[in-house]
C-alpha cells in the first residue's frame, strides 16, 4: 500500500521498481508480449489502472472482448489493431478507444515492437476469448479474418 | 455521443479531430499551456478521462490540490513536478502518481516543452488553489518555495 505521490522513472521502456511481467490471459492466443503494471491497487485512491504492454516484432495480444472499455495511448513503434470488422494502423502517439464488447487484438509490425499504455477500470469483468461462432457473427471482412491470430 | 471503438491519429503532438484548447483553471497561476481532451464523456462507458497537456519551454501548470488522484505519463520533453515538499525531474516516459490533496505543479524546462497524458476520474472535485497559509502548512523546503509559480 502506498498512498504517497511519487515519480516512477523510465529507461528503455522499463520502469524503476516495477516488475516486468509475462502477459497472461485465459487463452494461449498471444505471442511475444510482456507488461508492466505502472499504477494500480497499491494506490487505493485510484479507480483506474495504468499498464504498459509491449509486443516484439510480429507479436500480438489475445483476441478478446469484454464489457469494460480500454483507453490506449501508443508510445512505441508501429503495428495495427483489429476492432471488430476494422483494421487500423497505429503508431506512437495514436490514441485508441475500445468500446465494450468490441472484439480486438493488437499486432506489432514485423520490423518494430509495439508498446502502449492501456487504462482500465480497477473493477472490471474478465476478458472472453470469442468462439469461432462469435467471430463469424461479428466479423465478415475476409481481410480481418485473415489477420486474426488464434 | 460516440460509443464505437476508434483510433485517433496523432501528428506532431496534435490529434486528428480533437480540438486544441486553452488550459483553464480558477486561478491565473499558469503560463504557456494547452490541452487536448482525447477520450472523455462522449464515450459513456468510460469512467476515466484521458487528456494531453503541453507547456512550452518555461511554461507551467496551476499550483493546485484536490481530492481526486492523477495518473500521469510524460510523452514529450523534460521538466519537473512539485509534489508537496519534493521537486522531481521528469522526462518522457516517466510516470507520476499524484495522490489526493498533494499540492502539485508541473514546469517545463527552459529549453524544451513538457507534454504528458493525465488520467482522471470522470466525476471528480474541482481543483483548489492553495492559499499562502496552506502552502506554508505543507511545504517547508526553501528550494520548493522558490520554484513555486503563483
Amino acid at each position: 500500500m502506498n498512498s504517497k505521490s511519487l515519480v516512477i522513472k523510465e529507461t528503455d521502456y522499463a520502469w524503476s521498481g516495477v516488475e516486468r511481467k509475462d502477459y497472461k490471459t485465459d487463452g494461449q492466443n498471444f505471442k511475444d508480449i510482456h507488461r508492466y503494471t505502472l499504477l494500480a491497487d497499491e494506490h487505493p485512491a485510484l479507480n483506474a489502472q495504468t499498464r504498459y504492454f509491449e509486443m516484439q516484432p510480429g507479436g500480438y495480444s489475445s483476441l478478446e472482448y469484454h464489457r469494460h472499455p480500454h483507453s490506449v495511448i501508443v508510445i512505441r513503434g508501429r503495428g495495427h489493431v483489429l476492432l471488430n470488422n476494422e483494421i487500423n494502423e497505429i503508431s506512437a502517439f495514436d490514441v485508441v478507444y475500445i468500446s465494450p464488447e468490441t472484439i480486438h487484438q493488437f499486432h506489432a509490425d514485423e520490423g518494430e515492437p509495439l508498446g502502449f499504455i492501456c487504462i482500465v477500470d480497477r473493477y472490471r469483468d474478465r476478458p472472453v476469448v470469442p468462439s469461432d461462432a462469435e467471430i463469424k457473427r461479428v466479423i465478415d471482412s475476409e481481410e480481418v479474418l485473415n489477420k486474426i491470430k488464434k
